[in-house]
């Protein structure tokens, strides 16, 4: 295996059933990926999961978060699945060959979230917003669907085939997911104070902002430095206030 | 997609879970093969399987055989999958990677019968014998065995897959010079508005935030959104001095 799988983690949002969860859980100890992470599961499928057969030891070491944004956040680079084309453009979109080169390479030198959403209905456009980048899996046009516990164990074939890909060491360390929420939580803030959000378009204006801080690929070293500015920012528009 | 798919079939030799055969004819639509072939399965489960909803078509036109010879009578080479390593030496035995590679040749002439075994012992030594040679799923030595629908998937998608999916063209196109430095001189003006920039250190720290903002790599189309932010930030830290 050439990938570094330890700092790989899959995480589940909002599973339903109790077989999907296992097989990807089995599907991650079969390619060695042993850090499953499990985001607000419906209680009965996620205690039947765990008390299958099989698979048990990552199950049994699984975590589970209230929300996504805990879930990510120590990782540095956050990867979406989805089986659309064309929903939301806002996302760069790469097929899994490529993305999973990508995914590699960064693996050298960060850790990597695959997030995969529910049964039904996919990642949430809110979900979504926590993403850097989406990736899909090459199906059928008239049957594009696919199955969770078969998604995650072709994605992680995928990240563990190939054996001449060499990643190069990116000495670049990313700004993990949890310093970028918080960059993010500080810039909605000022935003609000000075009336760039407007109360009706609350909510799409704060993913706007979310996608839109992710995009900038903020280093690790400099997420220090643009917390301690927008601080000062939003402390002085609030000093103005009083 | 490449292959040829109308000329290779699925075989599985007496399944036993109607999952499984559902979660298999569930792979093969979603990657275009059409054909699915079972031998001698487990009546209750196949009537099963054919009742679940999702990949209806493939299980409908599913054809059922008393025996693997007969399924694969009209093949022209016939690759059996297997967990096992070093079981059968009588077989030549080769990785999925290289396996599709050389099946994806022989399909541009002759068709090809992809077996795979019973769930819980795989292929017997009578069924390995109508085999013209092995393949299987490089895993984790510690978890070799696949649930059959997931391998079913992986190999339906290494088969699938494009190898020379190169990494689409990145069409993101990155602020200009002019557009970042608009952007710097913006965040300075409200940085020093709020104090944030000490006049003895302010050519510092100017040449400091220029590098910082840099390091973004900002993409044209988000040029204008961190203007309009930062003008309405300075818009209120100004409104609160007078």
């Amino acid at each position: 295996m050439q990938v570094l799988p330890g700092k790989l983690c899959v995480v589940l949002v909002e599973p339903r059933n109790p077989l999907n969860i296992g097989a990807a859980a089995r599907a991650m100890s079969n390619f060695g990926f042993l850090d499953l992470r499990v985001v607000n599961p419906y209680d009965v499928a996620f205690r039947e999961a765990r008390s299958a057969v099989g698979a048990a030891a990552v199950l049994a070491n699984a975590h589970e978060y209230k929300t996504l944004a805990e879930a990510i956040a120590d990782c540095t680079l956050v990867v979406g699945t989805t089986a659309v084309r064309h929903r939301e453009l806002q996302h760069p979109l790469k097929r899994l060959e490529t993305g999973a080169r990508a995914i590699r390479k960064h693996l050298a030198s960060g850790s990597v979230a695959l997030v995969f959403g529910t049964e039904k209905f996919g990642l949430s456009t809110m979900d979504l917003s926590y993403c850097h980048w989406l990736m899909r899996i090459a199906t059928r046009e008239e049957h594009i669907s696919m199955n969770l516990g078969q998604a995650v164990a072709v994605c992680l074939y995928e990240l563990s085939r190939d054996s001449k890909a060499t990643a190069t060491p990116q000495k670049i360390k990313r700004a993990a997911a949890g310093e970028v929420e918080r960059i993010t939580a500080l810039l909605l803030d000022a935003l609000r104070e000075s009336g760039y959000v407007k109360p009706r378009t609350e909510a799409s204006t704060e993913e706007k902002v979310r996608r839109l801080v992710r995009r900038l690929s903020l280093q690790s070293a400099d997420a220090e430095l643009w917390l301690g500015m927008l601080r000062q920012l939003l402390w002085k528009i609030n000093a103005g206030e009083r």
